[in-house]
């Protein structure tokens, strides 16, 4: 059965460790916990001068920014983002976003549903 | 490598046929062209008075609005829908996404990456 939900309803969890990982925090909106198949929805808050860490993996990122500013950091270049800006990060590759502006930065980050199980 | 680009360039496909489907269209903002192996990202913009189809299908949506008013119809209930809301519709669940307002309703649907192959 469809499911609706507000986001700021949905758990925060603070991924910072202070090094690696700043002022970062996720909500899971959609994923395994509602039946999804195939894909995670989850949404990213950076607060201004927070970051991701600079890390890869094997799968892939879907991206769209909600709010703020930041950048997607890769090993080839420096990628601005702003709202209604979309970004794809392929399996393997170094990336990290970071939040470049005074204004939390948020943005949407789809993987396949096995990272959230 | 990373790819990123602004929504608004990404072109955009008139669905509407005047009787299932009104006022409907749909930008392919991430999926099989950039090689993403699990899922699409796609965004929609109903105009005032615009609709999906009352319809079904064997994949699930993952759906979160980003601007406007609209609901999604389900055979269970009328699910209103806004700006940082996010919605699941199961594999073979009948639904519709309507626009209530006066401005365009827009959201990003994700589904599995074969439904735009």
């Amino acid at each position: 059965m469809a499911l609706v939900r507000k986001t700021n309803e949905v758990p925060a969890v603070d991924l910072s460790d202070g090094q690696t990982v700043v002022g970062a925090t996720k909500q899971l909106l959609l994923g395994p916990a509602e039946g999804a198949p195939t894909f995670a929805v989850r949404l990213f808050t950076l607060t201004p001068g927070g970051h991701t860490p600079q890390h890869s993996h094997p799968f892939e990122h879907g991206v769209v920014v909600l709010a703020g500013q930041g950048e997607l950091v890769t090993p080839e270049a420096v990628h601005p983002l702003a709202p209604s800006t979309a970004a794809y990060v392929a399996p393997a590759e170094k990336h990290q976003f970071r939040n470049t502006g005074s204004e939390p930065f948020r943005f949407l980050c789809v993987v396949p549903r096995h990272v959230e199980e």
